[in-house]
């Protein structure tokens, strides 16, 4: 189980901001209600995260086994919350569960990516896993064309075979090409949206294929579920996180840092930047009024950006709340020898392990935000596998959905991507979009 | 020439924050004082990074050709500025100047991650490239004695062979080390701190051995330099963005996003974050008043990162100030073939290049943030190749020092990662740190 240690999100002697540990009662009914909004939610069925632990997955199972060796790679094609779950469970599992296959997410249109992409794989033992809920992204749209295009010229027998699809159930015309071509196929969930889709076949197609357990991942989600499920700050972690940095959010702290001291957990800060900014980052609440709240999510990796950014976090602006992750226990680990034992510079690391200096600086860093006044928190992985991936998984969509009750807002919509998206089609010459600047104003 | 692209960061009928376009020559007074600080800094020669272009590389390109065929790979093991510069050169160049050999970079104690390197090497065919100006750095020295242990059972005739040394000239553990064992070795300059010393031995060593022309490097920013020689600000870029900065955090803008739109410049947004974070980040003003000032760096990627931070970056708070990094025109490219003309939803697309999308992504996310309000600027790279990587450089390094001195702070120390490095010795047993967290008053 991972534990969840706030001790630091508490006010004190220390920490000068925050919430009073007594005064934790009084925010009840606030947690309450927001409780109660999710459980409304739930029963008009809008937050279909909550159930995928439930799901059968033998379809992708199946599926994965049909392809028996004919296939070393798997490359997504996605952006996006298409993208952002698949790369960070394949980065966190790769090395310590000896996957037996690769996964490589081109999530972006840059040509010199794609090219490189190109030069990693044998074209031949690659299948292409296309995501988008919609079906007209326009980057996983381009990279679709290029790859097909490519992959029909090379094998015009059995291209359709190299092709995966994993988009809406019936909308979209990416399900009319499905229908029309023949291409295997996945489903994102109506009810849930992108950056909430880690869990659903968006997420499990390409881990399963690389031989990631999505049973346990399931699983693991499955039982923090259950850990959220009432309304009790003490024993819901996703709750009481979600209450502490609301708090600090309406205190004006308007960065949260995750820095997990693994480089394998490194794109889990992607996949919870995505997840904390969009669903948290709004302009209006669910009245209409205009509040423009959101705590913006800043990736940083320890001991790494101890050399980099812990001289601001220690000494700038008191602005910021810190989420460490932990992992006690590593897959590989190394001894440092004692090269040098009469050299007090360096003779105190021989004998310890890699490890155990990593935690140690994990630990020295909270101890140094915290006498600096930094409100911070630790979450510790006893190990990192699927389960404790699912635990943290469910963990934080669940406290992303409360705290958006706690703030009113819409946790689940992203109003403020359409100018950019609509500003993209004028430039490239959709139709219907010639004049769509004068709508933004822009001189 | 890089180019760089002010208007968004004006105030404006759109963007209402910033300053008038007519008030700039009001700031002339404190531009003049700032550039006079730097003066006086460069002739007390505590500003080193500013004579680096003029240096020598022969005793660089010497070693490098002695090592003719040998070997193949250079892991790096270093940290901060040890690690940033050398990582952001070669993920930039490695694609466009199809360099000849590999670097990695060891930047961490994670266990899992160095195993990954020393499964992605061939021991024999790799060269070991140790940086650190102390020559105590705890993590530089704990990978430094796993490898040369492993080194010197593997090779015990030749393992001296295997590994360089950047170090301080005269001072410090390693120093010491290169004198007793022979390693070949360089230097960091004692005027220049790590997080400016990328144009030092600390990056050029590693981006020789790559096949990266750091004379054209050096020539880069030797014209930069130039370009950035009076304090003008219509000519100087770093003295306006600096400037323009400074405004922007006096008027409460803590957060600075830097977004390429291109892959292989995301390690620079790493570099810049520590640039930025670490020489501004400050409690103390120079006469020692507490001001607790900085501005957080944010690295973001498009167009990847518009389906993720776009829509906090849009709605959220107003919090931000953007840069976006262009490419004009990319190494390699791909055509977008038409493979659906009769589909509006993607036809639009059909034999546009993909950098000509990613390219009205960048400029469509702009109007987008200047649509919002959001103060942003656009540093445009004609390609990415030595010369405007050298440009870039020195333009972010004058701009950083001018803003510090903007800022009153010392712009080259570091004090606030003391606690941090105290309290690891502490919890790793170094002699003399026993009671550390007393210090720290720490429950």
């Amino acid at each position: 189980m991972i534990s969840f240690d706030y001790k630091n999100l508490l006010h004190s002697t220390k920490i000068r901001t925050g919430i009073e540990p007594d005064k934790l009662e009084l925010m009840q009914e606030a947690v309450q209600d927001a409780h109660a909004e999710i459980q409304k939610d739930r029963q008009q069925d809008i937050l279909g995260f909550y159930d995928l632990p439930d799901q059968n997955v033998d379809h992708i199972t199946d599926y994965i086994n049909s392809l028996g060796d004919r296939f070393d790679t798997m490359v997504v094609l996605g952006i996006g919350g298409s993208a952002l779950g698949n790369k960070a469970l394949y980065s966190a599992l790769r090395t310590p569960s000896q996957l037996r296959r690769k996964v490589l997410v081109y999530d972006n249109v840059d040509p010199v990516f794609l090219d490189e992409i190109l030069d990693e794989i044998t074209l031949s033992k690659t299948l292409f896993n296309v995501i988008t809920k919609s079906g007209t992204t326009a980057e996983t749209m381009a990279s679709y064309m290029i790859i097909a295009d490519r992959l029909r010229r090379t094998f015009p027998d059995d291209y359709t075979e190299r092709i995966v699809v994993t988009t809406d159930k019936e909308k979209g015309f990416l399900r009319k090409l499905v229908n029309d071509s023949g291409y295997a196929s996945f489903i994102v969930p109506d009810n849930v949206g992108g950056r909430f889709s880690v869990l659903s076949d968006v997420g499990l197609v390409s881990s399963a294929f690389a031989g990631i357990d999505i049973k346990a991942l399931l699983k693991g989600a499955a039982e923090m579920r259950q850990r959220c499920a009432e309304a009790d700050l003490m024993s819901n972690p996703a709750y009481l996180n979600g209450l502490l940095h609301y708090i600090y959010m309406k205190q004006g702290k308007n960065i949260s840092v995750m820095m997990p001291y693994a480089n394998s957990l490194y794109d889990f800060a992607d996949w919870y930047r995505q997840l904390w900014a969009e669903s948290l980052g709004k302009r209006k609440d669910v009245k209409g009024r205009d509040i423009f709240v959101g705590q913006t999510p800043v990736k940083a990796l320890g001991s790494t950006d101890q050399h980099s950014q812990v001289q601001l976090y220690v000494e700038g602006p008191n602005d910021k709340v810190f989420t460490f992750l932990k992992v006690e226990s590593f897959a590989v680990d190394y001894v440092i020898p004692n090269l040098h034992p009469d050299r007090e510079e360096v003779n105190y690391l021989g004998g310890k392990k890699l490890s155990q200096l990593l935690n140690a600086e994990a630990l020295a860093t909270s101890y140094a935000l915290t006498s600096a006044g930094r409100p911070n928190c630790t979450i510790t992985f006893p190990q990192i596998d699927e389960h404790h991936l699912g635990e943290f998984i469910m963990m934080y969509m669940i406290q992303t959905v409360f705290t958006g009750k706690l703030l009113n807002i819409n946790p689940l919509d992203q109003p403020g991507v359409e100018a950019g998206k609509n500003a993209t089609y004028m430039l490239m010459g959709k139709k219907g979009y010639e004049n769509y600047l004068e709508d933004l104003k822009i001189d």
